[in-house]
């Protein structure tokens, strides 16, 4: 997805600079860079926005102020509004887990839309938007904040990125077979010369249950087989 | 899922009451209702951890508190490290976007730790650790609040509990295909008198954009089929 492509987040009539801020440092997390504001109840700029936003004051710097959402939506194609009440209106709902998979069937430029935290979206704010996109959230306690809703649709819009990725730690050295079997054979051959197989049949059974347990450890090193070895020494000695 | 085996979300050292009592009202947010903490810096209770947890009060009151993180995980089963940074550890590393089918294996009762605002998990909290849950960020600015961390792990996770689930708009009447077509049919004939299809052979052609164009009004009603029945025969008039 081209940078210019990317969805923007619209804060309407935004009442604390807190979660002004907390909605830029999750957007820049999640590599989304264009905030846009209407009417933020506070003035502009805001304190408290910038301290809550750490990292992430750029995304404040660049944020654009509207006196209405008319003017902050006219270059967007399509229109999502967040809401956590259900609303009557025969709109279609996306749920948040389908929202990446619904982007990616493209639809120009998007903006979400956030409402003011006392009393979410206005109808008339609902009206102008193509869908409706729904965190699904506790019925007994919907009450969400707006940055952790941001957040949570930032986090999954952020599938179709390249530049948000999951980054799998770089193991270490794993143990090949022939380090871990090596191990096996002289942790047996002690257990032997100890009298722990006292019948003779049941050695194949316990030698397997044994193997098993040392096969489990995920991502076993070199290192770490090494070590293994080194206490068997010790205890034998 | 039975309650009792819902994750434990536990707070290591963590600084601010802030993010204290924003995790506990992002859990209830998403059905989770155990959290321990280890150690707070700022003592407890917590003025800032009340005040930020809003409706989720109930969650700060029960949170436990304990000294050190061994006696946090007594009954825990399996132990999930959060961290946001790359650590040289040969652990598995879970992507969150992951977790909820990996859990719905089953792994006993769950805890999930969170570290420090300002440093993350010592080694020895992840030592403890058998996973480490890692949420893919913007790899240029992965600084993301323990809150917010918190958040799309429970949101996350709340695709396995029944409680927390997508409630779709219910629909008022939606028109049916006989109103709509009474509709076009209606639309046409007038369209028909105004001389709108010059061209007798391209009428057919013309009819079915038309029809496109309306049938493609995503959840249609009724009400709204009448509302554009009147537009024209206002229009007409």
């Amino acid at each position: 997805v081209e940078e210019s492509l990317k969805p923007v987040f619209i804060l309407i009539r935004p009442q604390l600079g807190e979660n002004i801020g907390a909605v830029a440092r999750v957007m820049k997390n999640f590599g989304l860079y264009d905030l846009r504001i209407v009417s933020p109840r506070d003035g502009w700029p805001n304190k408290a926005a910038q301290s809550m936003a750490v990292g992430a004051i750029d995304i404040i710097e660049q944020a654009k102020i509207f006196d209405c959402l008319p003017e902050a939506i006219e270059d967007i194609n399509t229109i999502y509004a967040s809401t956590a009440r259900k609303r009557d209106l025969n709109k279609q709902v996306v749920c948040s887990h389908d929202i990446a998979s619904e982007l990616s069937n493209g639809a120009g430029k998007i903006a979400i839309l956030f409402g003011p935290e006392n009393s979410g979206l206005s109808n008339e704010d609902l009206t102008r938007s193509n869908k409706i996109i729904t965190i699904p959230v506790n019925q007994n306690f919907s009450s969400i904040n707006i940055a952790q809703a941001a957040g949570i649709i930032a986090y999954e819009i952020s599938q179709l990125y390249e530049d948000v990725s999951f980054v799998p730690n770089q193991a270490s050295e794993i143990a090949t077979f022939t380090e871990l079997n090596n191990f096996f054979v002289y942790l047996e051959r002690e257990l032997e010369k100890n009298s722990f197989f006292q019948v003779p049949e049941k050695k194949p059974g316990m030698t397997n249950n044994i193997r098993s347990i040392f096969t489990r450890i995920d991502k076993l090193s070199s290192q770490e087989v090494r070590t293994l070895m080194g206490i068997i020494k010790s205890l034998t000695r």
